[in-house]
């Protein structure tokens, strides 16, 4: 776990409350907040029936400078119509109003239960809370993240030191997900900081590319959000990226805290007890790369396999064989962490069941893909499915 | 439950034997034999992978015409190259030459763990002893029934009597399948006989046509099996089947037993403790209402919440925006059991939580979506999705 929280890049501060939307008695309101406008870009969830904060996020990013974030987990002011744009506008004024910022200038977050509306005099007792105690500390940084989570059982923290010429930039993100989590646009809520400085259009681009093959490419469920957003505000205040170089450097970084946030998504997904990597190479072109490992991520049954540690491997060839992808299946290779356990057709003849079990029992299970039928490759990141999985959904709301 | 089964009919037999393949001791082996040749048609899986069984089973009914259907439960010859294809085939001509037919007379079909070779010496005495004790009686039709069960808890039978000018004709059948079920094309292994008499290209449609709304729209786990096989018998001993009237009369009976089997999937769903329809109506194309209503009948978080008896209908919608299909999100009405939940884009004002969770609780919980985008609909069958499954399928292999 990194030491860098969303408030260690130099510009922003954080702060917390607990206004009584978690019946647990959590913390459920966080708002982060910038000393100075920022150059902001976010993506967001391609659900259709996208939350309201989704709908005015979407307004007040589009010109790509913002002040401040503002979330409240418990509830996810999603289904909830005309009167949860209300809620999610009156969320953000009333922040701008604490911080002296214009409202426009605010990105709403709500996640939690879907079609209930926003207790709005505790969301606003809670912002009023959380704006008494904003703070730069690596402690504040942190409780924003654990504000900001549902049926998460860890904080999710990842941050990047590295310099630009002569300047260190800090790069620092946190995030929350663990179910209803798909690889189609952003799949959670994450937000992240720096201390660079972006113009609207490149760090736009910059953090697509970073989300892409990171959030994208973990599946818990395969049920997208209604509510997922990735928001990043970038200070300027340590120095400007300019040039291939100081590009390459900063998307590097960007990226490695993408990709720690989504390993740790997959990992600590609902009822997770370990990692399952798919990577699938040898096929025709990209798109079949990603279908074909997708296939097999989402599998409830390879997932159960992989929870029960049973080397019940021709699940793999049976969700391979569901998809329409290009191949020959005499050409496809299955490998379990470098083992291999399919070709031509049949099952590797010196196979050992105890040996393949036991690989299946690891915290990180790969299963590596060869379809044999071109060049390209992809990977998903996923986690077992468990009877907690079931626990936990079947009795979230009540 | 039907008192019908696969013997009904006039002009079959089944016997049944235990060889060993089960480690559970349970009967493994089924076998149908025609008196004589009939007319034969089947529909098999699109799963690209699929098993050994199916790549003979094609062959052999390429022409319209079998004796005999040969069944072994606890092993899916799939994954299993040429050897697979070669015992596939040394199944059939073991039934043929006990039964005195050409092995292109016999289908095959295996289930059971994918990706281990069949042990051939025990599936001959296997087949050799269900030969001995071949019989008409519905006790064999049901032992046939019994034979071919994997994870299912209960036997699978329907059959349907009804008259055709002055003569009485018998559609019958049974089916095995809880998991790895998923609509496209056949989803599990059934096998149906009737002593009407039909050419081979009507029977092969007749037979598409009652697959395509009742198999073709149940899933449990969104898992197409590599092995799935509907293979139905026309003895033609009772009569004829020509005309609109009749061959109206025999496809609805045929549909209503195709119907009673798919239910009966679906209710005996791995871990199953409850059936879910999922209805879609007003939609823009046939396509848009199926597509609808299997994104809202696989997606996990609808099927926990239905498991867990959970009001938190909003999943609904979430699965439902997840799809491409055409709608207004303010045109989307939801039902639970006749109740609206939702429209307008927001809650139905006099929700009672009570109720709705009541109605989420019932045996039998019916979703209806209007997406008022049109007049095609369409349904999909599932359970809901328990720890159960999750047991069944974590443990399943060893």
């Amino acid at each position: 776990m990194s030491n860098l929280t969303i408030t260690s890049a130099q510009g922003f501060r954080a702060g917390t409350a607990t206004c009584g939307i978690k019946q647990s008695g959590k913390t459920d309101v966080g708002i982060l907040v910038a000393d100075s406008p920022c150059t902001a870009a976010a993506v967001f969830t391609s659900n259709r029936f996208c939350g309201a904060p989704i709908v005015v996020g979407r307004e007040h990013v589009r010109r790509g400078r913002l002040r401040a974030i503002v979330v409240n987990s418990g509830c996810s002011n999603v289904a909830t119509g005309e009167r949860g744009v209300a809620d999610a506008r009156a969320m953000c004024a009333h922040l701008a109003a604490a911080i002296g910022a214009r409202p426009t200038e605010v990105l709403p977050s709500s996640t939690g239960v879907i079609g209930e509306f926003l207790p709005m005099a505790k969301v606003r007792v809670g912002i009023d809370a959380a704006a008494a105690v904003l703070s730069a500390s690596v402690r504040a940084g942190r409780a924003f993240a654990e504000a900001i989570m549902t049926t998460d059982t860890r904080v999710k923290l990842a941050g990047e030191r590295f310099r630009i010429g002569r300047t260190t930039v800090t790069v620092a993100g946190c995030c929350k997900g663990s179910g209803m989590i798909a690889p189609n646009m952003a799949t959670m809520l994450g937000y992240l900081t720096t201390d660079a400085g972006l113009a609207p259009a490149q760090l736009r681009r910059l953090l697509k590319a970073a989300v892409e093959p990171t959030f994208n490419r973990v599946t818990v469920d395969e049920c997208e959000s209604t509510s997922d957003t990735v928001a990043m505000l970038a200070s300027g205040l340590a120095c400007a990226v300019t040039g291939g170089t100081a590009e390459a450097r900063f998307a590097a970084g960007l990226r490695a805290v993408c990709e720690s946030l989504a390993y740790q998504i997959a990992a600590d997904g609902e009822g997770a007890t370990r990692v399952l990597e798919v990577a699938v190479r040898g096929a025709r072109n990209p798109r079949d790369a990603h279908a074909a490992a997708r296939a097999i991520a989402v599998s409830p049954l390879v997932k159960t396999a992989v929870h029960g540690g049973d080397p019940n491997w021709g699940r793999i060839v049976q969700a391979l064989g569901q998809t329409r992808v290009t191949y020959r299946p005499e050409d496809v290779v299955v490998r379990l962490g470098g083992t291999i356990l399919f070709r031509k057709g049949a099952p590797a003849p010196d196979l050992d069941r105890r040996a393949v079990a036991k690989l299946m029992k690891a915290k990180h299970v790969a299963i590596e893909v060869d379809l044999g039928a071109g060049r390209a490759a992809d990977r998903v990141l996923t986690c077992d499915l468990s009877r907690e999985y079931v626990t936990i959904n079947a009795d979230y709301h009540t």
